[in-house]
């Protein structure tokens, strides 16, 4: 891919929780709306060419087709749509396609999108929807959740590298500080170590507060080829590198449950894209659904050396004000997890940290920035690096 | 766009009807290895760089996430995969991101794919999934299938224009002597028109007969930049058209059932950046999911004017030997509609015909081919239009 291969000029965001009373295209309007009117050089019906929109599940609203909807609804008809699913990254797989449509000179602005209405199914409901992104045959058949899973990813860990519960609950906390800052986030409520510690057990080691909520959500950017940037907006953020890899559905056929092999391959081929690396980034919005996860992914990404994501916590590296701030949203934790929604949300994150809007969070200074997804039991995984581009 | 966009070198399709006891990764993996068998100078591990990859249903096999399931079922982890959903034209939107990538250059080869599994799950329950392309509070909730939907569409056809029950009728009779001649179509029988006339009512004037069979089945090709093709083939097929738009999902928001807009749009688009006219097909596969969908297809592709669908089929003109053969596969009708599989299924029999390897069906001389596939009530429409590139 070229570099820059697109710039984002401007992002919206929904408040994300518990929505009630209203539908997916109602979400995804409201975040569509706070990109375009961030933008006030767009004009969408003339401008917008196309729209990329992740989305994991039909079985929420009983509703698929929603690209045609979504758009319906954005007021943006007869303009092509196209949904994407790729379990929890799903608006990764969105952004990644829209890269492509950019970088071919076919479309030169886009909205990228992501949504998902999850709350008004029962904690059941949406274990037993989620479920459908892990092997049917293999693995739920049998019975296991995905907490399951990320419990015997963690156990694997635990028993490999000596990582420990407390330390597990430390990237819970972290993650409640930085969604205390955020305004849309979900939960925007400090929580202690020994809260984590001495909530529910859900699948050992990993406890309640170890789990990203569900959540009601959208997510939208406007991005366009770096040329016209400017046109749009001072400010633009650049995407210089993105990578993309899968792995087997099913985790029984892995051989190391400690790490999560479409990250190092996908952040390999965007940091090789990008030529950064890890020690150049200056802000990272990663895939916390569980803790567990966002400790594999300072390892897989390269903040740290495998195995040492524990000590990395510990030290408190990844707070803002820190060597290598993490999830200053409040990620998947706090921010909360309405699963479509979320890769594109992590781009929202990056840009406004980027382009020096993220408030009460905001890392001074942030000149490059990543974002890490995936799907699944990392089945698939995208990376993301952006730059400021002023 | 450039013209050419991209090629097809290669094609495989499963056998499509009742499949019991397997499972869609197994069918995928049948259409993808006719397609790679037909490429010996094909390496999939070395060549291949991504998988696109149209579903409609997490439904049927209670299993989302199958880009990278399907593409551990072939043996190409870890590549990059994508699935796409629009719902009855899935991998026609799979096909249209797949040329963004050959276009922007950043892959050279991929696989494009479709698949669904649908037969294990009863006829009532198929209707039900397939309803979720349909808007759930305006339409599912009140009880309307797609049946439904499409007669109340042939109804202000047969008000406005005359369209008469034998003319929808002789769609059906046409498309089943075609299937005839196909050896992986779902039924391989001749009917008559009071075969058709004589069916079971669905949804008046829909009959029985009328209506596409819900059918397991999968579909593959191998799509390269136009530079690389004759790698891989003497005789590849070119892609020199596309086009894509969107409708409302709902049909009370349309000022005209007796017509599909998105087709016209769609059309209008490949034709142009084709510079083809429609007099210049040959072949064509359109989009059959009911008898009337035929007859409006011939009139928003341009192959008759508006109203007058019925005569041509009357006329017989869309026969095999005829002016412009339509569904030489069988179409949706007698071939078959697994949902997923259907769009890169009508480039597979596309691409057959130009390439003279359609035996029985072969229409003499065929050079330049086209398709056309719809999603919902034609909420979502895509046309390809193909040239023989030898």
């Amino acid at each position: 891919m070229p570099s820059p291969i697109a710039s984002i000029v401007s992002a919206g965001i929904s408040k994300f929780g518990v929505r009630d009373g209203i539908y997916s295209r109602e979400l995804f309007a409201e975040a569509e709306k706070e990109a375009v009117d961030n933008s006030p050089n767009l004009d969408p019906r003339k401008d917008v060419q196309a729209l990329f929109l992740g989305m994991m599940s039909e079985s929420y609203e009983h509703q698929a087709h929603v690209a045609p909807l979504m758009l319906d609804w954005v007021g943006l008809l007869p303009k092509p749509a196209f949904r994407t699913e790729g379990a929890c990254a799903s608006s990764s797989v969105a952004l990644r396609a829209a890269l492509f449509s950019i970088a071919s000179g076919i479309y030169n602005v886009v909205l990228v999108g992501g949504v998902e209405k999850m709350t008004h199914v029962s904690t059941t409901g949406v274990t037993e929807i989620l479920a459908m992104a892990s092997d049917f045959p293999f693995e739920q058949w049998h019975g296991i959740s995905f907490t399951g899973i990320f419990g015997m990813m963690a156990v694997d860990h635990m028993h490999r590298y000596g990582t420990t519960e407390e330390q597990l609950a430390k990237v819970a906390v972290k993650n409640h500080e930085h969604g205390a800052l955020n305004e849309k986030a979900h939960f925007q409520k400090r929580i202690t170590v020994n809260d984590v510690l001495s909530s529910q057990p859900v699948a050992w080691p990993l406890k309640l507060f170890d789990c990203c909520p569900r959540s009601d959500g959208a997510s939208c950017i406007i991005l366009t080829s770096p040329k016209i940037a400017k046109k749009f907006t001072d400010t633009p953020v650049n995407i210089i590198g993105s990578g993309h890899a899968q792995d087997t559905l099913s985790l029984s056929e892995r051989e190391n449950f400690s790490m999560m092999q479409v990250t190092r391959l996908a952040s390999h081929e965007a940091y090789s894209m990008s030529k950064v690396t890890p020690q150049q980034i200056d802000v990272a919005e990663v895939h916390d659904c569980f803790t567990i996860a966002e400790i594999m992914a300072y390892e897989d990404l390269g903040f740290c050396k495998p195995g040492e994501g524990g000590k990395l916590i510990d030290e408190g590296e990844t707070h803002i004000g820190a060597k290598i701030p993490v999830n200053t949203s409040g990620g998947l934790k706090a921010k909360g997890h309405p699963v479509g929604a979320t890769g594109v949300a992590q781009a929202c994150e990056i840009f406004l940290q980027l382009t020096n809007q993220a408030g009460k969070r905001q890392v001074t200074g942030a000149e490059i920035g990543l974002t890490q997804n995936v799907g699944g039991a990392a089945s698939t995984g995208l990376v993301h690096v952006y730059q400021r581009g002023d």
